[in-house]
């Protein structure tokens, strides 16, 4: 300690000492230079935060790729606390409002999980491919799907099993497409997740619609058949927007990417 | 310049040249108390982060006040520049968005914007009032909205005027009561807002219901009269959720408060 607080002293003395002048002249340049930095940085963090909330609460046109200046941001984001505290709360409060229901038994209740960055986590393939600043490539990350390796989200996990376990019935709801039945099914088990009703994935005849569409169709359906849709959770707007809405929507973070 | 360095010089001389033992000590003590309060800091600036996250994108059971340990945080971002930034990006990307309908002239595209914290500020009374960190009292906020001061929200009325010029008709729909009409019109006027082609209060039939009932069964109203719903603005979700939807809606941050 003695060392550090010596060095200091000893690059200070020099500036302390000397004239007016020459040493305002040293000591400010670093000094100035550093609170640019700090400024910029403050500056990126801001503008970063700002564009992240936007893109959360669904205010954005349709984006294909996050803004080049917030690279570094989202990556510090996903990797630091920040998406873990974010999941976590999502988690917590879905718990609270899905504990609130006395379920009647009558195998009504259900709730709908969107599977990729709500149960399933493709951190490690977006890890590989700049994180939301590559335009979305369909066929690799289809190769990394077919790997089946997706780790679980783990708060999202957690709340999976406790509405199992408070009586709902679980629908999975999902962009990925039939042809990956098998293999997303093998992937959700080694990651945890079973005993869910129904997986529902894009068949041919859903190709051509956004999300929102597919999705709300596919809620529809369920509403005819008497189901009462409690909780919807999902990263994406187009999870959770359109017709037969689910009573209460938890939208998990995603700053990498949109479907419309 | 020399006499802020001399300060830290003479501060850090008897650290830098007594006992090993005793100046680690002596060092380290405030140091580490730094150190902590520093990852205080940081970790309050996280869970308050991700807990406003969780209230702008209607994850949040709802909820009458503000976490007390939130109560600096939320402050600073109203008077700094975080919420000056999120309420201008969510008026850009509005813009960009009304721009984007070639009107047709039959006078049936409208605009719908909310009234407080989306066209007109409330943030002088909430500063005098915890910013979120005291429950809403009506007859308090009734006699701040009596003295029609509240200033314009810039970045929305430019918004405001944009949807205008474009030849939208602009629909303001509030939670405030037919009694304040007259003063409200007055403190829209004297804020720069003009032009609007009609302006609904809650009457007394409307009094039991939740914003969202009441503002879903007034645009309904609009579906039926035959106009089309292209903008909707507000800071809460109770204002863009529900039935008769906008084709987009656009959030504007409020921190402060709930409204079901």
């Amino acid at each position: 300690m003695r060392i550090f607080v010596n060095l200091i002293l000893f690059s200070l003395i020099p500036l302390a000492f000397s004239n007016e002048n020459s040493s305002s002249y040293l000591i400010a340049r670093p000094l100035i230079f550093e609170t640019q930095l700090k400024n910029i940085n403050d500056n990126v963090n801001l503008h970063c935060t700002s564009w992240r909330f936007a893109a959360e609460t669904n205010n954005l046109a349709p984006w294909k790729t996050i803004p080049v200046e917030c690279a570094d941001y989202v990556k510090d984001y996903l990797m630091g606390e920040g998406y873990v505290v974010d999941v976590e709360r999502v988690s917590e409060e879905a718990k609270v409002y899905a504990s609130s229901f006395e379920s009647n038994g009558d195998g009504k209740d259900i709730w709908i999980f969107d599977i990729d960055e709500t149960l399933l986590s493709n951190l490690p393939y977006y890890m590989e491919h700049g994180c939301g600043l590559e335009v979305f490539d369909h066929s690799k990350f289809d190769k990394w799907v077919e790997k089946g390796i997706a780790p679980a989200i783990a708060p999202s996990l957690k709340l999976y099993q406790k509405v199992i376990d408070l009586g709902y019935k679980v629908i999975l709801l999902t962009g990925r497409r039939e042809n990956h039945r098998v293999i997303t099914v093998e992937n959700l088990r080694n990651a945890g997740f079973h005993n869910w009703d129904k997986l529902i994935l894009r068949s041919s005849n859903d190709r051509n619609k956004t999300a929102t569409m597919y999705k709300s169709e596919k809620r529809e359906d369920m509403v005819k058949e008497g189901y009462r849709i409690r909780g919807n959770s999902g990263d994406q707007w187009s999870d959770l927007l359109g017709s037969a809405m689910s009573e209460r929507s938890f939208k998990l973070p995603n700053p990498m990417y949109y479907i419309p």
